[in-house]
């Protein structure tokens, strides 16, 4: 795409892939809507009283037609929106078309480049002279990397005179970023210390940037508040485990048609998401083996019947290969060339750097054919045999189906503007340093409440005496901190 | 699509959506030819001998990748074949494109109005002056009813000279067959006896079908030989079980990205196809809810923990409803009415009249909201709510999917290969006369052989000792005719 | 125990291991009427009318709480009963009791040796000056095959003098059955042509005993009518395979608290039996293998995500071993040998020859040790590493539990009741042949219909036009006779 | 039972049912130290050092085999040990004779009065004229109830010179408590200081006694260090859940020999302890339905396809009733009358208040009928209509059955050996005040690993850059604190 800013007759800008997709993704944005009880109740209570008037909000999250119905919730309290994806195979079109159009400035599309993509982030955060944005939805940590190393560049350049080298890394993406940093620096030297300054913290959606956010906690380099939404209980106890359940088979489904039921299927990682993943293929009648670490997890898998071993037990009979394990390198050529002919492997982990990507794409002699977008077959020239790579390594979720549900997603977004909403309440209290928070467990209970009603659900109340007895209040919270669902 | 026909290079017939989705055919082609062993071993077993040489095959079988493979497992062993859908909605347009450039002609494509799927019928059953095919492959039995009702109605004219009458039906598809009989009377008055004096037989595919053919058998209408491939096991208690076991929550997931966990899902009819179905969605986490006429059939629902209810019990909480039941007028419009909003009706049972869709599209002021194509919002003027009707009430699991996957398919589809090389073996023993047949235990038996080694698995084989014990030879069959299995 | 028989006050004869058990086995059997709606709804519909007025009836089938619901069912119905277990360690001695004290002549108790097994079957022949029964419910055919072999025996003696040799077999069990025939032949050399003249017919409750009775009508030597209630529907796929799936882990549990979850389980035989324990095994969180002869049953595994395996693939990694097959000579010393230390090995088939062991007690310094009755570990003196045999290998769930629970009987019994009651109905109208029969359609859809109720489930009906649109009558029955369910 | 304390002939004192039970007890604690690897281990790594050399530790635990192994781990490190049950019908009487014979001093058997319960409780704390013990085995808080009574009153006694009064108190358990104070207190004034002096701290082992534990914290009157073992993840995410999905179907097959399938089960709470039963009980063909007041854990249940309402919507239609809420009056006696005839009613939590046994027993005509020791069917009046009551409402898995099979108990186990370890090691460091602690995340991961060999796992090895790459050690631990398994 070429890499020019559209306008909205009303001066919004966007790019986005096909804008006459709109009125499908409407039509399928209204449907979500029914699906996303949390998200609509919150727009019920929180709407009339416009709590986020006068706020700027920038996300980096998958633009899906489930984050449709977040960005018109922050919307309808009264944000500005700028959005872009943060990855470059998960954007729905429609979706993106549909709120271009009506409700915020985005900048995605399905198929981005490396370079597209981070053309995208920069868009996003661009409010225009007046700075950045106020407010930070994040997925995966990348916007926030941006500004990190913006600042920590511009530190540098007003110390040294030095401009960042986008040649000092070997590795493809940093390349780029430190290529937009550094074309920004020559013309605008403090832009990222202005962003710095205006943002009054981020809520960060995922395993991944989670971890990155702990790490500069610890190591004092992080810039401004963070709420950990991930893990609130009605985000990773739902979302990575029921959200994967059900759209790890939707992906191969639409990736590949193969039969799950009969083959042998190895996921990487029984955290959450892995333990979803091996939740859905075990149902659909595979024959499930996992690979882990933590000798906790591993129990917990034989506990439900399925085998841990190692990779190279079983590279070369098995069917499906799924990591999940937020790790890197999980999955090398030199394993892909060991596999049956056309085994499939995929990655349900936010990074792609779980399967050696570079390796299998190097590989003196290899052979890519492409099936169809995200579904591809690399042929090793020693054999002749193949193996099919899902949406080239990335979040296959994402990439080959429509990622999870809604009705999951309004558990998680509903966090989302809870921790968008405190963040911006306490901007001016010092509540929140320059730390990473999560959020207090009667919010957490109140997400789970909101989505009961939906499924038909009753809560037992508990009298005065049962409540004093267990020394809880009758309206919750109900559990400790460290009790682990 | 103009009801013209085209022509490949060679002069082989077709009309396809799109040739050039061919290349992309083929490539599916292949990797589904990996996860069809049956198939596969088919062709390296009797490829050699070419026992079809000389004989013309008529296909009216959903045109998929899978029938793909079968298509060109005919023709690998010497057969001429010609094709056609048995549903508007079921084919695949690359599969149909590889095929008709490739190997056969083909007549599908998907989204057939029905004037123009009966054109596709009566194309494939045409083989020129010579009369029509040696061998039929039946799904849904319409090729087979179309020769049917073309014989009794040129004997009628014979004999009285009336015309088949299309307006004497309320029915709008057999108001179609009408025609198309009629307009053949009046040039060719002896075409149908003519394709029934040439045909050895048919091999039917489904329950549905079957059910057909056993009503002509008892009345004593039956025409020709056929063989019930339905009723193998390798086929009823695997495509019908497990295929929609896959296949069913792939439809719902592509079409409406609903998620299945915590919604209350009606299951209309607990046979094999809707064991299936029940037990993809109580395992995706949905609470599922069975009906039922047959008391046997219901007591195993109760079995494994879903309750067994009626419609009404449930029309107005349910969020899901999925009919199985082969039979009609089980969903009604005034059923649909009290439906919640949003509320998902599918059917993926043969044929689209368990679905009151008649009742549907007429009723007073309904609005049709086409969110993509065969997902329709059917919105009631009174209550301004809405129902999702999947694939026109077509098979959901073809019309919004791709069906059932290429492992199962390969159980099905060798059985059909193994009926046809018998019917076409005994053409001139008598061996078969005008009745249903089904294929011998030993035969399937080697069908699921077949299909062993690809999943890695190991047979134990019966010392003569204990073969003697248990009165079976060591080689199978191994059980009696009436074993449940 | 003596083998000499008690006397009720009334003078009915029994003998059981406890009379003062009554009360409690009265209380037990008091309960499971209530979850044995079939039989009490038999009570209800025929007990008025004393259809078995006049009818003496011997069952030779696990002396349990259900039976004793099943032998008054008979006794409310008019019959009179004498009774024996079919199996060493099947009785529940407080049923025993009860029935013994109450309603029928019982010679049953939990551990008996063979001997006294063949002792309890003949005197539950015996009735007496007058002859055998008029009608025999046969569980396994042990009291089938004393008649046939008792008539063979008086045939062969007539003609030759000869007295069966008990040394011309090895089979210890024969080697019983020949001895009492020969002590009867001295005495009363017409007993069994005697009582083969009075008996209308057989109901036969299990697999083995079907297949026993089919060889005997292939070889044309069967003596009476038979009815096959083991392949009702309501039996075959209820008892064998629900039961089953209860009745296996209750055993495991009772016999050896151990821990299923994360164990290694082979199953031998994917039949019906087999499917349920695999089932449960699974569900328990166990990693089930299974191992099959059948092609399609071992494809039907796999779809189920099971590996299928030979016993020496898994022989010395497994933790627990059941065999199902209905075959012999499925686990041999020699296995036993390769087993981990404490490795289960059991049985729920009906004979106890598919473990060896005879192999296993003449084995060479093997040491014994009884952890309590029907748990023995067995210790090889080479490797000082024992395996644990439940039930000596009989019928775990009998053995080491109570058997299938009451619902399930239910429904086996109630068959039992309708074929017992077509047999005296029939006796004289030449209805029945000395062959094997089925009970028809209707009555295994009543046997269902029955028991719907007590589990809450409500039945659709089909109208007319439903009815009439898939050739059915709208009572029913519901299905082709070759349906597999 | 006379409470008059035997002796073994080396002096030991013990108080047990039956002591001809110890070689039956020995050969099951045989079998159980193989499935117990995480505490054999124990055994060979610390036996030989001796750390427990000197140390007096006494238990208050149900006396079961699984315990058995646990003491004689204690004792295998040198330790002195006491035990008690701390549950009326928890013991396994051949358990307790066998430690009792070889191994500590045991006061324990299955079917205690409340009077001898206490009894045992004061039996096992007391180690003559020296004080109490040095360590304390807890589970439920039972005997470190009674120290903190005691020390109160022993305080208040001095300040007042009052008595405790037992007539204070209408809990007919805490009257038992205060007689044995208040009589200990006559001739012992510092009997529980002098106790509590020298008590290092206890190590509990249940969420109940947790709960206490952290409400003492709370109230400022805890009187020494504890160690929370049920937090461990080895422990609660594992005993909690698998343990009782393995043992409620366990309990309620031995108890009622009830057929699962088909029935409609009231799950109550859906912590740890409902989800394994909720499981378990799924998996047997039950509909499930949980009550919850925690909006989280419902929103949990219902992604499992299960329902949730509350009792009053199913009291009259459910055949099961499980309650695992550690909260009292679930079940009321006014619920009670309102069900079917025959459900069963039983409760898994650690107390039996969860049922209301007094309203049950008080209620004017109801007539309880013992079928056997632990299953009562209790008559109401009005109705003539029974239920069933499973262990007086005790825990149901250990009244009925054998509790929780020995694998996942020696993860349980495992960590109380290291939380006694630690707590005797730091005795006099002052590392742990008088406050709640959990086992630090190292401990809980190497007692997962110690049971993966067991069940032929292979854990995957972190490279250096791989563990870099997610900020952990390569040897672990893996996990932040807060994560949640």
């Amino acid at each position: 795409m070429s890499l020019i800013v559209d306008k909205t007759t009303g001066g919004r800008e966007y790019k986005v892939k096909d804008m006459s997709q709109a009125d499908f993704g409407r039509l399928e944005i209204e449907l979500a809507e029914v699906e996303m009880p949390g998200l609509m109740a919150s727009r019920a209570e929180f709407g009339p009283s416009q709590p986020f008037k006068g706020a700027r909000i920038t996300g980096s999250l998958h633009m899906t037609i489930q984050t449709a119905v977040l960005i018109e919730t922050l919307t309808a309290l009264g944000a500005q929106v700028r959005w872009c994806s943060c990855n470059i195979f998960s954007t729905q079109d429609h979706a993106a078309a549909a709120i271009a159009r009506d409700s915020a400035a985005v900048f995605a599309w399905k198929g981005e480049t490396l370079q597209e993509y981070w053309w995208c982030t920069e868009r996003s955060l661009d409010w225009g002279p007046g700075g950045g944005p106020d407010l930070l939805v994040d997925d995966g940590g990348d916007a926030t990397l941006l500004i990190h190393e913006g600042v920590k560049a511009e530190e540098a350049y007003e110390k040294t005179g030095q401009l960042p080298d986008p040649a000092s890394t070997d590795n493809a993406e940093f390349h780029i970023v430190l290529t937009i940093i550094r074309d920004s620096l020559k013309t605008n030297p403090k832009k990222y210390h202005k962003m710095k300054e205006r943002l009054v913290g981020v809520s960060e959606e995922t395993t991944t940037g989670v971890k990155r956010l702990y790490q500069m906690q610890a190591n004092g380099t992080l810039l401004f508040p963070a709420i950990n939404v991930n893990d609130s209980v009605t985000k990773s106890k739902f979302d990575n485990l029921y959200g994967c359940r059900h759209s790890l088979p939707d992906g191969l489904m639409r990736a590949t048609d193969v039969m799950i039921a009969g083959k042998v299927a190895v996921v990487f990682g029984y955290g959450d998401v892995g333990k979803g993943c091996a939740a859905s293929l075990k149902q659909a009648g595979a024959r499930v083996i996992v690979t882990e670490i933590d000798p906790i997890c591993a129990l917990q898998a034989l506990m439900e019947g399925l085998q841990v071993l190692t990779l190279d037990d079983v590279v070369s009979e098995a069917d499906i290969f799924v990591t999940t394990t937020g790790n890197k390198d999980i999955i090398m050529v030199s394993d892909m060339k060991k596999m049956k002919n056309n085994a499939i492997v995929c990655n349900i982990g936010h990074f792609d750097n779980e399967i050696d990507m570079l390796g299998l794409e190097t590989y003196p002699g290899v052979k890519r054919i492409t099936i169809k977008p995200q579904t591809d077959r690399w042929v090793f020239p020693e054999t002749n045999s193949g193996i099919i790579v899902l949406a080239e390594g990335r979040l296959m979720n994402l990439g080959c189906a429509t990622g999870h549900p809604s009705f999951v997603m309004s558990c998680s977004f509903t966090n989302q503007v809870i921790a968008q909403l405190e963040l911006w309440k306490e901007k001016a209290s010092g509540k929140y340093e320059k730390k990473v928070y999560v959020l207090p467990k009667h919010l957490d209970e109140k997400v789970a409440s909101l989505h009961l009603g939906k499924l038909g659900a009753k809560l037992t109340k508990l009298s005065k005496d049962q409540a004093d007895y267990i020394s809880v209040p009758i309206e919750g919270p109900y559990k400790p901190a460290h009790y682990r669902y």
